[in-house]
Order: C-alpha cells, then sequence, then structure tokens
C-alpha cells in the first residue's frame, strides 16, 4: 500500500479557476468547463531532482509525482511511455531544418499517444473506485481505454461511428468492452453516452470530461525535454482534433520552468489540421479565442475529425501563449508525406502524423520556421492502424520468374 | 567514425565450426548452415561492467559491444528494444503460475520483434557496404527489413506469399520497397530469391542466411535477464517458426554466463508451435536432431508456419540443451487464448504470441511447469498487425437509444 509521492494538490477550472477536491469523481466545472489538475511545484521544486529520473524505468510513471496517481497500487500499466525522439536527418535536410525530429507514439501500447491518456486516466478511476466507463470515440482512444480497463477490471462500454477505423473494434473486442456502432459523428455517440451517464451514474470519460486523460497526455512534453538533455524545442507541431494533447504538452512545459527542471521558454506549438476540419486554424486566423462547429467535416486523418472541440480555447490560448500558429493541409497532401517519410525515414507514419511534415515544411518555406530551429514533430500512431489509406497494387510474379 | 567498441571476433558454421571472416559479407558456410557471431568474451568479462548499462538509452544498442556492428555511423535504429517485461498477475493467478510475465514484443517498430533481427541486420549490412537486399517472407519480416532498409536508404526487394497479412504489404509500400506477390508459399519465394541473388549479387537475408539478424534478436535475451535483475527465469515459452528468436535467445543466455552477467542456468526453452505446423514439436517428440518438412501446413498463426526452418537442428539443441520442451496448440485454442490474455490483462497479442498461454496452461496442468516457476512468455507481435483474427459483431444503437 505504498504511497507514490504525487503533488497532487488539487483541481481547478481551466475557465473560472473554481478549485474542485480530487478525492471525488470530477468531471466539468459547473461553469462547464474541463477541469485541470494542479500539483505542489513549490514543494516538488525544493524535493525533487530532476537527475533522480535517470535510474527509473523508461516508461511515463518515471515522473509520477507529477502525476494524480497517489497510491502505487492502483497505478496501470501496460509499459506505455518513454517513446523514441528520431533524429531524422534525411527528411530535416529536404525540408531545409538542420535538427528536426519525430517524437514516435507508434511505438506504445496499442499503437497510439491514446494509451497514455488512458494508462493515467483508468489508474485514477481505479484509484477513485469506478465500477464502469463509458466513452465516445473515433476509434483509438476507445480501444486504449477498453485494453487499459481490462487491465483494471473495470466494465467499459465504448461507443463509436461505424465509420472509424475497424481495427479499433477488434481492440475493443480483445479488452471485452462492450462496443456500440452509431451511423453518424462521435457528437452522436456523445449524446447516446451522455443520456447513459446521467441514468446509470457511469463515469463519463468523453474527451476533457474527465481530469486526468491530459495528464496522462503531458508526459510527452518532460519526455521531450529529458530526451533533449533538459532542453526545449523550438517547435513542436501537433495534429490537433479534440486538443488534449497540444494542452498537456503546454502544460507540462510550463510544469517544468515551475520545477526549475528547464530554464527555456515553452516551444513555439503548431496545431495542424485537415482542410477537411480546421476550426482551430479558422479561429487562429480570425484571431479568436473559440472557435465554431466545423460543419461537414472530412479527412482521411480520421484522429483530427472533430468539427469542435470542448478544450477549444485552451489549444487557441497554448498557441497564443507561445507565439505559436495553427495549419491546416489537404488530404491528399497528408497521402504523398506519409509516403515520403516512410521512403526518406522508414518510419511508418499514421495520417494525422504526416500532416506535420507537410506544415513543417510550408511553415519553413514562409520563413516562420528557422533552418536552425529545433523542430519536433509528433507522430500520434502507427501507419500499420490505417492499412488502407495507402493505395499500391505490388506485381505477381510465376513460380519461374526471374527478377 | 567512432569505434563502438563491438568485441566481434569473427564468424562460425554452427555446424562444422569452421570459421569466416565478419570483414565481408557472408552468408552459409560451405557446408550448408547457417553462420553465427563470435564475441571476444574474454576481454569483454574483464572490461564490460554490466552496471555501465543503467545511464543508456532504453533500445536494444545498449548491448553494443556485443552486437556486430563496429561503427557508430552505420547503426540505422527506429528507437526499438527495451519492450516492456509485464507481470500478469490474473493470468498467472488462473494458471496457478506465481510469477508469469509477458515479454512485449507489440511495443516496438513495425509491431512485430521482426524489427529488432532488421535494424542489427541492416546496419550491419550498411557496415559491409550492401547496396541491394532481397528477401522471401510471410510478410513481417519483410515490413520490418523494408522499412529499416529505406532508412540506410538500401534498396529492398521483398518477395511474400499473396496470403501474407495484408498489413505488412502496406508496410513496404510504405517503405518504397519493391514488393512482389507470389501465389505459393514462402519456399516458393525463396526459389525466386535464390535465383536473383545467383543472377545479380545481391545480398541475400532469407532467415539465418546471414549471419547478423539472429544477434539482433539475441537482445531478448539480455533484456529479460536485465529486466529480472540479472536472472534467469525458469522456463521461457518462444512461438517457434524460423526459429531465429529461440536460438538467439538462448545464445544470449550463453553468452551472459560467459560474460559473468548471470550465474543461473538459462531458462528451459518451450517451443511453441501449431497443430498444422509442428515439425518441431513432431522432431522432439521423436527425439531427432533435426525436423522433416510438414506437408501442407496451415495455421491462422502466419508467423510460425514454417514447414522445416534452415536452423532447426539449432532448435532442438536449444530446446534438449536447457530441459526444455516443445509443444503445438491448435488455431482454434489460439484464438481462445488471445481473447482469454486480452480480456484478463488488457494485452492484445498476435495469435503466435497467444498460443504461449495455452502451452503455458498445458505444461502447468502437466507439472512441466511447477507454480512457483518464474516463466516468460515472448509475444512476439502486436494483435493490430492480424485484426480479423477475432470475429465480432458489434450491435448498432439507434440516435434516440438508451443503454
Amino acid at each position: 500500500m505504498a504511497e507514490t509521492k504525487s503533488y497532487i494538490a488539487g483541481l481547478y477550472c481551466s475557465r473560472c479557476g473554481k478549485g474542485h477536491s480530487h478525492e471525488i469523481a470530477a468531471h466539468l466545472c459547473d461553469c462547464g468547463s474541463p477541469l485541470l489538475v494542479r500539483y505542489d511545484l513549490e514543494r516538488a521544486r525544493s524535493e525533487l531532482d530532476r537527475n533522480s529520473l535517470r535510474d527509473r524505468s523508461p516508461d511515463l510513471w518515471r515522473y509520477r509525482e507529477l502525476l494524480p496517481v497517489e497510491r502505487e497500487e492502483n497505478i496501470v500499466s501496460l509499459g506505455e511511455g518513454f517513446t523514441p525522439l528520431l533524429p531524422l536527418r534525411r527528411a530535416g535536410a529536404s525540408l531545409d531544418i538542420d535538427l528536426l525530429y519525430i517524437k514516435d507514439e507508434s511505438v506504445i501500447p496499442t499503437g497510439t499517444f491514446k494509451a497514455r491518456g488512458a494508462a493515467v486516466g483508468v489508474s485514477k478511476a481505479k484509484e477513485l473506485g469506478v465500477g464502469t466507463l463509458i466513452m465516445p470515440t473515433n476509434g483509438n482512444a476507445g480501444a486504449a481505454w477498453a485494453l487499459y480497463g481490462a487491465r483494471a477490471s473495470l466494465d467499459v462500454k465504448i461507443i463509436m461511428p461505424e465509420d472509424a477505423p475497424y481495427i479499433a473494434r477488434a481492440e475493443c473486442s480483445a479488452g471485452g468492452a462492450d462496443l456500440y456502432l452509431v451511423k453518424g459523428l462521435i457528437s452522436d455517440c456523445g449524446k447516446i453516452a451522455a443520456r447513459a451517464v446521467a441514468k446509470h451514474g457511469w463515469y463519463d470519460v468523453s474527451t476533457l470530461k474527465e481530469p486526468y486523460r491530459i495528464e496522462g497526455k503531458k508526459t510527452m512534453g518532460y519526455e521531450i525535454a529529458e530526451q533533449l538533455g533538459w532542453r526545449s524545442p523550438d517547435v513542436v507541431l501537433y495534429p490537433t482534433g479534440g486538443g488534449v494533447g497540444i494542452i498537456g504538452v503546454y502544460k507540462a512545459f510550463l510544469e517544468m520552468r515551475e520545477l526549475g527542471w528547464i530554464s527555456d521558454k515553452p516551444p513555439r506549438l503548431v496545431a495542424v489540421q485537415a482542410d477537411g476540419c480546421a476550426p482551430i486554424v479558422k479561429a487562429f486566423a480570425e484571431k479568436k479565442t473559440q472557435s465554431e462547429f466545423w460543419e461537414n467535416s472530412r479527412t482521411i486523418a480520421f484522429g483530427i475529425n472533430v468539427p469542435r472541440a470542448l478544450g477549444d480555447f485552451l489549444v487557441l490560448d497554448a498557441i497564443y501563449s507561445t507565439n505559436g500558429t495553427a495549419v491546416s493541409i489537404d488530404d491528399d497532401t497528408i497521402v504523398a508525406s506519409q509516403v515520403e517519410l516512410g521512403r526518406q525515414e522508414g518510419t511508418f507514419v499514421c495520417p494525422e502524423g504526416a500532416s506535420l511534415y507537410a506544415a513543417a515544411k510550408r511553415l519553413r518555406e514562409d520563413g516562420w520556421i528557422r533552418r536552425d530551429d529545433t523542430v519536433v514533430l509528433l507522430n500520434t500512431g502507427a501507419g500499420i492502424k490505417y492499412p488502407d489509406t495507402l493505395s499500391f497494387a505490388p506485381p505477381y510474379l510465376e513460380m519461374d520468374a526471374e527478377l
């Protein structure tokens, strides 16, 4: 029954600032906005030396003091985190960027960064005594929560659009979750989930409707800094759907400065969306602080097909505060980038990740990225989860063929 | 142009013992048998402290002195290795095994353990100045060599049966390899490849026809020992097709003893095959030292559909020398085990990996595995690479549905 020495100090509303307890199940603030976790960073600064991490296991729990789980026996882990930060030398040369990296979230259980949110979210749900959780999802998050939920012996209900990637269904099935399909969008799934939550009191783990998923995602920021020798890169590009990842990465860099672990400014954050679903890009272009619902959204990059995110104002704040930007890419260019990156670097990234390469190229051409900037592409998942994105028709050989 | 301080000392024939040079491209011995790498372990023992590994990056290159690459600039890496060794508490309880682990090779670039062989094999090919490599494959190895080959700027030719898993084609395409399909078996692909090698002088990376792939695979053994605090488990179960993995793991444990890094005996090695393709199991049952070609082989666990392995005598030697055993499992039980493991532990393993759970269950029931044995299931890949193995039909919900 060991304590993990979390410095968690409470929850606060990301919009109105009101405090909330982290010791009971909490979802949105009374004002309707997401809750975030606050830590006693002052105490952590004086007690916790970043060099003490060096001997820890290479997973996200190496940052356990800055995660919300208070008792070690509640940690539900499949070995997630500390994914590779790979130099992209040839791609960097072709883009005229000296130091280009990919943070590769394909090398993680369930094959996408959703594993981080699920690991920390499910662990905290277990700590809070949750029995049943429910989630509307575009696929990968549901897959991750189904499998981590199985490891925690929780009942998991997943509602998914029928168009969501097929492989995610197999993962839900493997985890024994109750999976339901809807002929509609994730927003339609969300309405059904909301009614079920009201009726049964199930624990709602919709994006940003519980405060702990983002804590898992923020560890990407901690890892990038640690892997660069406790430095901030100049630019991080992030494929932006619900926005939890980019909000989390921003939170991580702010926390690390308060901890005295980095002295640099946070990186300039770039939200990358698809031309067919670009509410954040539009809001940024119009200098607004929140986005509008994007009608008839459509992109092959299914994970960023989110017409309006509950945390849009937090995403925009992260961009404005870091002197970042927002760009959108068309689907043909996304697929072409997936191939270009694979052939140059051997990385088979998901379409969401591929959009970042095209975005970096455009921003470098514009001069927004400088040659000597250290640039990180945050690839959120494995290309193998979307085997139908690429089209190819390999030739057949006869038994007596000569090459 | 830094040296990596590899202790490589040469190659030797695994059957007749004849020495060969590691400084030129080498394939089989004149006697037709695979070559293995020899290291100067005596010198390594006196110079290399296992504790010096602690600060190294969490990938297989942490064992670089015991790998064949001599110059650091030849290392071709996508961040592979140091995969999770996860405790399986509920599965262990249901099997009545106190300490059951899974070594999870789904958390690696390309989603299977083939990444290890490709990383080390491609790196050494680069070091040897290879321009074009060719490989017949059941899918996952080809995918891995295509992507690592791309990262090394090599020309890669892959020949695959049309029945091989579809996702592997997408990976070859992403890496820009020349992919060919054959209406036949991997042995048919191998014949076409052999003619092309004879004609063009391409570098043949068929299973065990080059000596370095096994060096990548052996790192699984090093990692298991390091992750257990430099101890041998009592039993390692391994899904056995071409056999490179089990031969590599055995080699690792022998080397670690010579290095003084472990004092235990090597683990008892268990080769697990499918009922529909079990040449090693049959040979073991008949106390033979090599296997016979298995006619009309057939199993959903495509990676272990290998009717006869070139290294069969080495696999059998590893089993006999460690007091191991060999068992085969039927396909229905493999699928049932995949589901059982997923629901109990949240791991979505490949069918090959699932066979190990069934094998451990049978061996525990027989008393061959004891309750207090430390047992490792070596799951060779991600279930998401085989999305069609599981059958499921999730219900549809109407927009106004109530759960």
